[in-house]
């Protein structure tokens, strides 16, 4: 993992929430969604496939954290869990919050609709809450 | 797994490839794109979380094979793997080989394109390519 370093991309529209043990997890900044993107931090990983049988193991874990997570804060009335990569090939999945009267219901959110930054204030203070769910 | 059946809509939509321990593997008929959709036989289940963590661990593999299927098969530009539901609630597991010449590239599929059919010879015949791909 030495030679790792978050997508530019990525690190333009996300924050960060934690590091776990395998990925970075950061917050979509788009209010319209509460949003997740979890990096494994494994360079050159482009397919879950590129990761070793342990490291996916580990993903699935840390999916399962993110999800409960969201689960527990925002009761969601769906979640979705995908893996694209179409625009950024950096390996990274998304874990998002879905109501039935978002925004993009009942599609999926990529490209539904213009993203919308949270204020400092409502993005600290989302981080803060998400962070508080993930362990020490 | 008693009372478990697969929803009509998926049924409608696809065609079966082969059964494993957990999931249900079936060819989503729309030649537009080389995609098969996974359908874990447990009963009620519409979140990942709703599996038990021996099935997400099962999950985890079967969508491996999967994803090594399409690559063998299909050498795609990228694969696409995703849990979504929000149309069809019963779990289910998306993966897609995609290419940067597809219909809907960038874009995720859903939504994109009308679904394109395949002949009755080429369906049997990408059927059978597939669940050659699947263990025995």
């Amino acid at each position: 993992m030495t030679h790792w370093h978050l997508d530019a991309r990525l690190a333009d529209d996300t924050a960060p929430v934690c590091d776990l043990k395998l990925c970075e997890v950061r917050l979509m900044d788009d209010a319209n969604h509460p949003w997740l993107v979890l990096v494994p931090k494994v360079d050159g990983a482009v397919e879950i496939l590129d990761l070793s049988p342990a490291q996916r193991t580990q993903l699935s874990h840390e999916i399962d954290t993110a999800a409960r997570a969201l689960k527990t804060l925002f009761k969601p009335d769906k979640l979705n869990v995908a893996a694209l990569g179409n625009l950024v090939p950096q390996l990274h999945v998304h874990v998002i919050a879905r109501y039935t009267h978002d925004i993009a219901w009942p599609r999926p959110v990529w490209g539904a609709a213009h993203a919308r930054p949270y204020t400092p204030e409502a993005l600290v203070e989302r981080v803060r809450l998400l962070h508080a769910q993930f362990p020490a």
